[in-house]
């Protein structure tokens, strides 16, 4: 079997190890001992969309992978990117190197770590950890995964399909930079307004009947990211504003990472996603006023923890 | 001596109360009968910058109010006023009528519910209420007068005479209308971000170091706000960017109410604030991008209470 590491067990990184493990070899690299060691006696656990208990390995030392691993998959949040790819540094010399941050410039960070071959993919399921061994499957929606430095969309499409005959959906594509920057738009604005107005992602974000709803100030926003996307000659694959609406009509309120981050004042991922939107609209000279102005108000949100 | 109605007792009206009742008759209206009969049996006391406790009349019902009182001051917040003004329908004949609301159109509030000459103030003294019958005195900044309907600049005189002789800083002008604008551009710009950032009003707000940095969304809407005042063909009497500096840099570490009516989860006086500039601007068609976001997105966090 296929050897994987799966390296951070949040949501995503125990969602993607748990369904993983029943195709391949999984170890999951964690950062608390006490959590690999949960992981090793008790197995994963999954439920919501699934129902089942996975055996993996797992330790929280980079010395205890496999170091034959073929696949590593970094599923850390983006503010964790750059130590831990500091402590894979020289490690796993055979493995592809797959990222699944939020936002833009993770791949960049892992590269700057290592030669390794490395994928890109952002994901659109998610799930809600219940502690360090079980896991719940809540929105079945895929995860997408393209080349990014010495690899191949054949490369891409063998990840898809073991993550596929895992369980969970994905897709593979030529370039994954029209998906990554929709929902780069769609992020940014959504976990933005959500984190300032303490609104989870519901019908408000599409409301535009009377002047003063909030669904005009999204859909400028993303008007905003679009004008950056046609700069930097990225074809958008989704509309994020269609994105936003189609979202809110699902039933389920879901509640944006970044209002969980401000409301447990804790770091968000404000740089990798609105920040490296806002950068970009900067280095190509796109004006992205309110996109600026959602940037600076987390920004200073994030401030007052220490007020 | 001059008999003087102070309706609404919040932080504002009891300081307003305690200093006129050293100089003149006052009687105090509350919404509720306890707090009406806290005020009648204790007074009202002063603590910080003053140190004393007044004797004034107190009472929850309109009819019990001295009807030939010279002066009637509605210091309740702007989302009571209209139940305010209503409940003194028909009531004190003989008296001008003073508003001390924040915001804009405080006044055509009152106006339509009698006919009282009236008078126009913005006040930027602070208080805290300890209680019903206790408030310390924080802020000595003063209160200003000028003329609306039926009323001079004399009048205006006279009232902030009064206000002085018992201790607190008034100043009479010929047009409030320079005042205050400066204060509601200076109030939506700060409250607005306070309320959505959970920073009080402190260097944040006059950081431009660099990009991201919180003073330059600061100064955008400041800059926004003169430029509507400008189109309403109103001279600013101070600038508000330069009443924000000036404030961060005060030793005190103010929470403007807006912050604290969100956290408390309380209706904010947004639309009289925020609300009244966008509509301003709607009106003389400036574009005010940043002020309509910034309006937007309280509205919404005031719609996340009942989620």
């Amino acid at each position: 079997m296929t050897s994987v590491v799966v390296a951070g067990a949040g949501s995503i990184g125990s969602l993607l190890a748990a369904h993983l493990a029943r195709v391949a070899d999984v170890t999951v690299l964690t950062r608390r001992e006490e959590h690999a060691a949960a992981l090793r006696e008790q197995g994963l656990r999954v439920s919501g969309r699934g129902d089942f208990t996975a055996g993996v390995g797992a330790t929280a030392d980079p010395a205890g992978l496999p170091q034959d691993a073929e696949l590593a998959i970094l599923a850390c949040k983006g503010t964790d990117l750059a130590p831990l790819a500091g402590r894979l540094e020289g490690m796993l010399p055979g493995a592809t190197v797959m990222t699944i941050q939020n936002g833009l410039g993770a791949e960049g960070i892992v590269a700057a770590h290592g030669e390794w071959p490395l994928l890109s993919a952002v994901t659109f399921m998610s799930g809600t950890r219940h502690g360090d061994a079980h896991v719940e499957y809540v929105l079945d929606t895929p995860t997408w995964i393209g080349p990014y430095r010495g690899t191949t969309e054949e490369e891409a499409r063998r990840v898809a399909e073991l993550i596929e005959a895992g369980g969970l959906k994905a897709q593979a594509f030529p370039d994954l930079r029209p998906a990554q920057w929709s929902k780069l738009i769609f992020n940014a604005t959504v976990n933005g307004v959500a984190a300032l107005t303490a609104l989870p992602h519901d019908f408000h974000f599409a409301e535009t009947e009377n002047r003063p709803d909030l669904g005009h100030l999204v859909r400028d926003l993303v008007d905003e990211g679009k004008a950056v996307a046609a700069a930097a000659g990225v074809e958008l694959h989704d509309d994020p504003w269609e994105m936003n609406v189609l979202a809110t009509q699902r039933g389920h309120r879901h509640f944006p990472s970044m209002l969980e981050d401000v409301e447990a004042r804790r770091p968000t991922e404000l740089e990798s996603i609105n920040g490296a939107l806002v950068r970009e609209a900067v280095r190509l000279d796109v004006p992205v006023p309110l996109q600026t102005a959602v940037y600076r108000l987390v920004r200073a949100r994030e401030a007052s923890y220490s007020e």
